[in-house]
Formats: C-alpha cells, sequence, structure tokens
C-alpha cells in the first residue's frame, strides 16, 4: 500500500478504530465469492458494527474518492460483492441484530448481516417463518441487493415482495427509510423496490423490516418421474389449473439423477425428476393436494415415485435434490463450478431445458440441469478443472447461448443470483433504452461513481 | 383560447388529425374525476388510438411546453387524472386492445385504456381471471398508475405484483420496455415498479403484460358478526395463522349496516361486520376453511351470520358490503362524497379503526367505515351537501386526523387511492428525505416538469 492509500485507511480508522483492518487474512477473505474465479483483495475493510459506522465510512470514501463494495455473507455467485481491487470492502456481517418478532403483523426488523437460516431459528417458537430460501445460508441483506430468491418463490415470492422497510445510506451522507409497515401504500414512488435488486450501486442496507409467514400446519412432499422435461412442466402448469399452488417445485434432469444414485448409492428412477412439497391446514387438506398432483402428474406421463409425510421422511426424499452438488464434488474432485442463472416465461421453459441439454451434449459437456420450475428459472452446474481452458470455453459458449436465448424469448439473462460482473453484457439485449435510464439513475444517486463501481449497469467492453 | 395557445393544438392536429379534440363537451368530461371536487378543464384532449399517437402528443407538448395529463376511465379519486387547466388530457380510452391470452404462462398483454371489468370477461372462457379489484371498473392503465388495489389484494396482491411488463413513453420521446414475462428476476434496476404508482408523473404507460391467475375450482362466502372492530381485526390475524388465506376480508362498521338495513330492508345483525371469501380445490377444501373461519371468529367473540355457497347466495350474502354507496346516497340524498383511504400496519388497525370511529363521532360526523381489513385498509366514506362550509371543514379535520395518524403509526396516507394533488401534504411526514429524492427523480425524467404535473411530488404551501 502507498503513502497515498493509506490517507484514506488512517481517516477511517480515525473515525472507526479497531473495525478498520488491513490484515492481509481479512483482505483475502473479502476478495473471492461463491461463484466466480476473480480474486480482487481490497485495500481495506471495515467490519461496521452499526448504521454510524457506515455512514462513516462512506463520508471517508467520499472524501477520499475510494470505492465502495457492501459484504454480508459472502456467498455471491456473479461478483456482485466483489471490491474493487484496492477499493473499501464494507463489511456488514456485524449488522446482525434481530428485532422483536411482530406475530400480528408478521414482520420483523433485522440487520442486513443476519443470516437467513439463523433468522429462521429466531421465528420458529413464534410459529412464524421467512421464506425466501436461495440454498446458501446468504445475509438477508445480500439477499435483498440482488432480489435473491429460490425454492419457495413460486408459492411466496422472492425478497422484493418481502422487504417492507429499507433503511439505506446514501453516498452523499443522507439515510432513507423506504416504504412502510402496511401491507400495502399507493404513496410516492417506489423507491424501496428500486434498491432490492441494485447490488450496493446505488447505496448501502442498514436495515430491513422483512415480511414474515406463518408455518404451514402440515406439509408433504412427493417425488414425480416424467418421461421427458416438457411432461415435468407441462404438470406443473396443470397442478396450478387444479388450485394447487405448492412451497417448492424442483426439477432436475436425468443424467444428474444418475450421477446422485452412483455418489450416493440410491436407486432413484434415472428420469426427468420432479419434487414437490405441498402445504396445507391438516393432513387431509394435504393429502388432497397430493392426490392432485399424482393426478397432473399422470396427465402428461409421470408418476408418483416417492412420497413423504415426515419430515424425517421428506429428508430422505429430498435427498437426491438436496445432493446434487455434493455428487458433483464426489463425481469430479477438484472441479470447480460455475452456475448459469436464467429465467424464462413458463410458454418457453420446456424448450430452454431442452436447449440446455442439447448445448451441453454438442459441446461434450456434462453438468446438472437444475430448475425452480414454477418460476420458468433453470441453473446449470457447469464444472471443469479450474486450469482445462478449453472446458471453460467451451463452458462459457454454452452459458452464453442460454442466456442469449433467455433474453430472446422474453426471459431474463438472470432469474435470482444478480448481475454482478458476468450478466453485465446481457442488459442491452434485455433492456434496450431502458439500461440508460438505469445509468441515469446510478449517476444520480452516486455521481462519483464511489459505490460498487462497475457493477450492475457498468459499461463492459462489448453489450451483448 | 389565445391564439398563442390555439398554436400547440393546431400542431398537435398537424399529427393526430381528428383525435384532438376542443368540443366543449370533450373539455368538461375530462374535467372531473370521482372523488374531488375540482373542475379543471383541459385547453384539448388527444384521443389517443396507439402508442405512436401518445409519443406524437408527448412530441408536441414537449416542443410548446404544454402539460399532459394521462386520462384511463376517469375514477380517480384524489385528482391523479385532473389535467392542468388548459392542458393536455391525453385519453388513453381508445388504446383497448387485448392481446391473446396465455394460459400457460398466465399472462395477457394488454392496452391501458382496457377496463377491470371487460378484461374479466374476456378471461373466463380460459379458466383465468385478473384479480386486482378496486370497485370502479376502472382502466388497468389508471390502475397500474396509482398501484391500484381493493378487496383480493389481501390474497393476490396488487397492480405492482401483477403488471409483469409495462411500457412506457417517456418525454423525451424515448418508449422503454420495463420488465420481463418471466415470472421473476434479478436483472437490472427495479424501473417497472417505480413507474407503477407514479401516476404519470414520469411516463405514459401505452401497454401492460398482467399477471392471471386460474379461476378458483370451489368458493364459499360467510358474514360474521363482531362485538367490536378489534375482535374482527383480531380473528382475521387468528385464521391466518390457521393456514387460511382468503379471497377477500371486507369490514364495515355497526352503523352502516344499520343505514344499510334501513335503505334495503334488511335485518343483517347491527354489530362490526366481517365478510370473507374462501377459495379451494372443491366443497370439500372450502368447508373445511369455513369451520376454521366459524373457529377463528369465536375466539375472538365473533359468530357466523350468514353463509353463501352459490353464486346466487353469495351475491345476497355480500348485499349488505355492495349496498353501502347506494344506502349512503339514499340516505342522504344531494350530499357529495370524499373517500379517506389510509393504511396501517395490522397491530396498529384496531386502535385507528377506533380512532376513525371517535373522530366522527367528536365532529357530529356520520360516514361508514370500510376496510380491506386483511390489509390494515381503511375507508371513510365522508358525504356532505356540497355547499355546506363548516361539515367540509369538519370532514377535512377528520380525515387529515386520520392521515396523519396513519403515518404516524407507520402506516401510508393512502392505501389505494394514490396521491394525486390532495395526499401531497402526508408525504414529507410519511418519507422523510425520500421526497427530495422522489422530485430529484421525476427531474430526471421531466426536466420541463410538463407530465401531470404537480402531482404525487409537487410543492405544496405547507408540508404536513
Amino acid at each position: 500500500m502507498t503513502t497515498v492509500e493509506a490517507a484514506w485507511v488512517d481517516a477511517l480508522r480515525a473515525r472507526l478504530g479497531e473495525r478498520v483492518s488491513v490484515q492481509p487474512g481479512d483482505l483475502t477473505a473479502h476478495a473471492r465469492d461463491e461463484g466466480t474465479p476473480y480474486h480482487f483483495a481490497p485495500g481495506a475493510v471495515v467490519f461496521a458494527r452499526s448504521e454510524e459506522d457506515v455512514v462513516g465510512a462512506l463520508a471517508v470514501a467520499r472524501e477520499y474518492g475510494v470505492s465502495v463494495t457492501p459484504w454480508g455473507a459472502g456467498t455471491s455467485l456473479e461478483g456482485a460483492a466483489l471490491p474493487t481491487p484496492g477499493g473499501l470492502s464494507l463489511d456488514l456481517s456485524g449488522l446482525d441484530t434481530v428485532g422483536e418478532v411482530d406475530a400480528v403483523g408478521f414482520t420483523v426488523t433485522v440487520g442486513p448481516g443476519v443470516r437467513r437460516v439463523a433468522l429462521n431459528r429466531r421465528l420458529r417458537p413464534h410459529g412464524l417463518f421467512f421464506p425466501v430460501d436461495p440454498g446458501a445460508d446468504a445475509s438477508v441483506g445480500g439477499m435483498a441487493a440482488t432480489n435473491a430468491s429460490g425454492t419457495t418463490t413460486v408459492r411466496y415470492g422472492g425478497m422484493r415482495e418481502h422487504v417492507a422497510v429499507l433503511r439505506v445510506a446514501l453516498m452523499d451522507g443522507r439515510v432513507l427509510t423506504l416504504g412502510s409497515a402496511a401491507r400495502k401504500s399507493s404513496s410516492g414512488y417506489a423507491l424501496k423496490g428500486l434498491f432490492v435488486g441494485s447490488e450496493g450501486t446505488l447505496g448501502v442496507i442498514t436495515s430491513l423490516t422483512l415480511r414474515l409467514h406463518p408455518l404451514p400446519p402440515a406439509t408433504a412432499s412427493v417425488q414425480l418421474a416424467f418421461p421427458d422435461v416438457a411432461g415435468a412442466v407441462a404438470a406443473s402448469i396443470t397442478l396450478r389449473g387444479l388450485g394447487v399452488l405448492p412451497e417448492r417445485l424442483e426439477f432436475v434432469d436425468a443424467a444428474t439423477i444418475r450421477a446422485v444414485n452412483r455418489h450416493r448409492a440410491r436407486r432413484d428412477p434415472e428420469e426427468s425428476t420432479l419434487w414437490t412439497e405441498v402445504a396445507g391446514r391438516d393432513r387431509g387438506d394435504v393429502d388432497a393436494q397430493l392426490a392432485l398432483v399424482a393426478e397432473a402428474a399422470a396427465l402428461h406421463g409421470g408418476r408418483v415415485v416417492g412420497e413423504a409425510r415426515t419430515p424425517e421422511a421428506a429428508s430422505a426424499l429430498w435427498a437426491a435434490r438436496h445432493g446434487v452438488y455434493d455428487a458433483l464434488r464426489a463425481a469430479w474432485p477438484g472441479h470447480t463450478t460455475r452456475i448459469g442463472d436464467v429465467c424464462v416465461p413458463l410458454p418457453a421453459l420446456a424448450d430452454t431445458a431442452a436447449l440446455a441439454l442439447r448445448l451441453l451434449d454438442d459441446h461434450g459437456l456434462t453438468a446438472p440441469l437444475v430448475g425452480h420450475i414454477g418460476d420458468g428459472n433453470l441453473h446449470l452446474l457447469m464444472h471443469a478443472p479450474p486450469d482445462d481452458t478449453d472446458a471453460w470455453a467451451r463452458i462459457d459458449h454454452v452459458l452464453h447461448a442460454l442466456a442469449a436465448h433467455a433474453v430472446a424469448v422474453g426471459g431474463t439473462c438472470t432469474g435470482e443470483h444478480g448481475v454482478g460482473l458476468r450478466k453485465r453484457t446481457y442488459l442491452r439485449a434485455e433492456h434496450g433504452e431502458a439500461l440508460d435510464v438505469m445509468r441515469d439513475m446510478k449517476a444520480l444517486f452516486d455521481p462519483l461513481n464511489l459505490l460498487n463501481p462497475g457493477k450492475v449497469v457498468g459499461e463492459v467492453e462489448v453489450e451483448g
């Protein structure tokens, strides 16, 4: 670190004392996320403990022209949380208070550093839960910043639907309270929704009031095997028409079931597989829904291959779905992974899934195809040895073709992982001139381009 | 109209021909809404038939510095659709195409002038419906512009949750396509949500792709009487914990039931009354939910006073709820009405309802208190002879106290009617410094302040 660079670190220390770190271990720990190959070490990390710390860090950054990237749990998959090399990583994991649970208004106010799993542990005794489940034990601030969603979105929606109130610190020193605890409003412009999904490029989240749901009195799960992807998609549409809105509706392709069977010594039918969890008032309600699930599956060539009515049985039933990552790691030790995340309109879903499998085949690749099928959201879990440049070139080609296809059929280049660094290339094709308006917004909130610069709406050399 | 004013009308005619009107009848028809006492006649009306017409009208407005206010069905309640006197009223009722219904993706693309009731008539043969129901037969463009909601919001959400894609014409000539038909996205800033609820102050909606739902296979309704408002509120919370999420959950106060009984010669119990409609897969599902509704009511001192399992019976059961406006008009012929619309967090709802009734009493007023109680949304249907300045002063006082209270308890000054002209006074108290950011947004999209100027974020003399 040069003397010039050190000046801002000294200024941070003068304001924030011990909460500022330039320890190599801390810098390295904030240099990587879970999805990209990049290693961007910050020049310093601030371990914020309060909103005041966040405001203080932003003031120093403004004064010294230092870029600031918020950090939650580091589970980002597209580079959103990676600092500018040498810049400031603003670690919010210490803003982890969980306020009083409001069991009448179905809300709780939390710090952005609170993790999803810990939050649900706190909510359970109140008979409530926070449904947004992206898989990783992400921070709720990070989840809001990427508009995360996941397995339960088909029923409950994603983060944007679950943030009632958001407090955000702006680069100019203001802290805004956006939204209200009222369940709806027609008052003023929807700034809260604008900050959700902006990946720390417009402001820094310092507090969130989240919407909660009562734990369902009864649940059950079922595993279904289909001759093809199209059948699984059609069954999920039929199910909705029958008045059943499941808690989860998850797809895994046949080849992946085969891999999991090998890894776990299971005997799941090696076909296109759909898992669904239904919830109801009681056992009878749940059983009636299971009957309709079986009926919808049968209409499209599918059959029930397993049912679970207890938590233990459900855990065993869902094992193949939850075992995909482990099976991947076991089958290809030493490989690194890259997840492709696209979301398409439901009428385009079966064709998109088929295209994904064909692209893999054409390029001599294998990769689990995992889908939140009720939302039209597909993931390809690509993998290769880190130094196999040929394989990575083919992987890039497949993921690019899939993202471009998703946009071309009226979908989106990212259903739930965010834009970060790598999806920027699709924003022009997806949003057209609206991208220019997004850039105007960025300039409005961050005229010095210091807040997570380059991410989301940043320029890329060639816009895809 | 002076010669100077006529120049822009001539320019409009050169572009849009017969679609421009200065007929007094047309001007008067666009001078009033359904909720305010104002009469603001435009200088001209453009009856747009296409997006190109909208773009053309905006171009002329830009060139001549004429203010433009979009017009849908004129059912606005807070003045949002009232033109600037002498300005341009941009009538979108002719943009009324309904595209092909997508029964797989559960969407339909429509023009902003399509009315809610006509849309649902078109959807019914497909087994689908559009749930947002503000009562009035509003245009869907107007509904999006005010983020309208209503009786079914407790289950389905309001307009912001139901607009998948929005096309908006900007003042600078660009037309943006915002959002996608994918069910979710983490791609870029949420501009679509920003335009929903912006009341035509940021751009003009030219097309909407709406999310639809399958018609429930079975429904039933129940009417419940409670000793007080608090019991009705508590029962609705308990119901949710029991795993029942009704289609509708509507409250009317005891005095209003009395008035409706008189007007319609009914014998409904003159108590705090809750109606709820539940939907399910079949009769058995619905019956099970009705049993839980009765159980939840009994826990809080309520009792079932009527049930309906057929459309005809439901129509009779809901008559007192739907008869409130008629009863008001019959009981007080010649009175004009003004509806107060606030929304509060559920824990504050019972006290807010009690406050509303106390305020009426203290000010020697009577007014139906009608609530979308599952959302915490309350309406006071104020009424007085149009020239009774003393009564209107008291009405203003009550509505002001109620709106200020809603904001003070963490709610919002308008749950579903929008800000328009009259709710602007509460925006500073409700949004704090975020109001300044909203004004920055306004300046970004409309630097000449020509798009529905003064509405929503416009300055008022004293900010409440």
